[in-house]
């Protein structure tokens, strides 16, 4: 009787896995295997404490400073919020109306979307992917007054196949009335990134985060690149939740992490390297492999069930991620670890097949 | 055109000013004085930045474990936040329902409350604090079926006000059907807390936060004590907005400072103590002082007017916040700063004045 109709109608998002025995090979969750930048290890050790009595700069200046000369644009142009998932869950109330014009995404991509739509009320046209689990152009082009706006994780997820960049283009140029957010959680290990356009799109919302490519999941950080009006929106959804999303600590650690491009470059490199050896030798193993370009690969087995595998796997200690949902329920998504975990999955994977 | 309804139409809140030139004596935003616990300089300084790859546990089952023994309830019976901002603003979708019977509070209490109304779209009924600017208990024992949920800051803010304990409890048992929220963010700067109320009353819901006894408002770390269910539909609401609210370091930090009793304590006696003194001398200079069972006070003077003081202070170089509000605009509230902070207040008061 003490609750809301909402929470009873909603359906949470799952999150993977975060087992804290610490004892497998853990390629669930899209995590860096490697350690954040020596920076950050730094401003830690260095930071004055006593500065954690006061609150935080509300609009992080001195971070979004970083982020200005780094994608050369204006302050106005960004905002920051506690990982990306805040700073996507706010687009929901920011962009679209409850019971009113839907947003449009794809059938497979990052599952949270429809937990924010249900969240807030808001009504989804769900577009499905084509039998290579591609976005299909036309399908975003000629979405007329049918929808309010569209969101695109692109690279896409679970899959990690990207959008071509010109296809991508004419989907924001067709829909210059309505909103285009893109995702761009895995961008950073993929070939080019929509972060430049914003300049040219008033309509493009582009989405990042500081969680894979630059090692921070625990520090919960994430941000938006756009139009200084949709900012502006986000601000006015952002102060009517909580004034201080970003903490001090997360603030001087994403600054230092961000401007260490050396380690950043390194980093990425390595890991799509180990990536491309995954896929090889996935695919000796009678792996069918999705085209990747983020930190992940989605692959399913010609004869194993996804299913099958994945619990196979975990009982090994080595951890990936199963989703048992229509159209992949026979893959596996396996984040890309370091060159030696990637070697034991290969190795667990001959063991048990 | 890519703007929500609800973008146009809600007022944000607007936090007390953040100057980040440092000069002031910043006595504006009920920030603590000292420096958190030495324990949190440790646990900073001695942190395994690599850790810092991995998301966070998305349930803080550590700092919940801390909390647990603390307060003497179970995990299940404890909620985690960025902030206790960001655990009332959850409150707000969980317990009531748009266009809905309304969540009652008093007409000067926390001014967050009803923009977080306006953001869900919930009805509000508000409940004038009496001439003395105190809770009127009766007012609230006497809802009936008009409102679905009650919300008391206890002590008040920006008043200071506690309400008395008896009287508390009068309003919990008579609104057994409703879900009744304390907000003590103050609270341990007063005699009296319901924290341990939470096992007797299933309605009762009790918030607090790092930010002002324990000298961490730059950490970002509130929490929740209630019944299970009411903390399961927090968690429903939370896992349908951002998995991962509270960030490693975020928990660490919190638990080495609630685990240092003795700092906490010696800590709140202080800023007491100076509390005390500090109505003692605004009383000597002409000042009406609110009885404040917090860290900050409410005051006017007999002559000078609010505004007028405010920014005389200002000018000054010491900080303190005024609301241009109906019924409060004569008044400023003060927070306690350290000893010399107040004794520079009172020489500037007696300068401008």
């Amino acid at each position: 009787m003490y609750f809301s109709k909402l929470v009873e109608s909603i359906c949470p998002y799952v999150a993977g896995e975060q087992p804290q025995d610490k004892k497998y090979i853990k390629i669930n969750t899209n995590e860096n295997p490697y350690p954040p930048s020596k920076e950050v290890e730094k401003i830690i050790k260095s930071y004055d404490y006593s500065s954690l009595r006061l609150y935080p700069d509300p609009d992080s200046n001195v971070l979004a400073d970083s982020l200005s000369k780094i994608y050369n644009v204006g302050k106005e142009n960004i905002f920051l919020g506690n990982g990306s998932d805040e700073v996507l869950a706010m687009c929901f109330p920011a962009f679209f109306d409850p019971n009113d014009l839907p947003v449009a995404f794809a059938d497979i991509t990052y599952s949270f979307y429809k937990v924010w739509a249900n969240m807030y009320k808001i009504n989804t046209h769900v577009i499905p992917l084509n039998d290579n689990f591609e976005i299909e152009a036309n399908d975003y082009i000629n979405l007329g007054n049918k929808v309010k706006g569209i969101i695109i994780t692109n690279p896409n997820a679970p899959t990690g196949i990207i959008l071509d960049k010109q296809d991508l283009i004419s989907i924001i140029k067709a829909n210059k009335d309505k909103v285009v957010i893109v995702d761009e959680a895995y961008v950073d290990f993929a070939n080019y990134s929509m972060a430049e356009y914003i300049k040219e799109f008033d309509n493009l919302l582009v989405v990042r985060t500081f969680s894979k490519s630059y090692s921070l999941a625990g520090i919960r950080c994430g941000f938006a690149l756009g139009n200084a009006k949709l900012i502006s929106a986000l601000n006015t959804i952002k102060n009517s939740i909580n004034s201080y999303t970003v903490n001090r600590l997360t603030q001087a650690v994403a600054k230092a992490a961000i401007e260490d491009r050396d380690y950043f470059e390194s980093n990425i490199n390595k890991i799509v390297q180990t990536r491309e050896w995954t896929i090889t030798k996935l695919k000796e193993l009678g792996f069918y492999v999705l085209p990747s370009s983020s930190n992940f690969v989605f692959a399913k087995h010609i004869e194993c069930k996804g299913k099958d595998l994945y619990l196979n796997l975990k009982k090994n200690g080595v951890l990936v991620r199963h989703f048992d949902l229509d159209r992949i329920r026979d893959y596996l998504r396996i984040t890309i670890g370091t060159q030696e975990e990637m070697e034991k999955l290969i190795e667990t994977l001959i063991e048990i097949m």
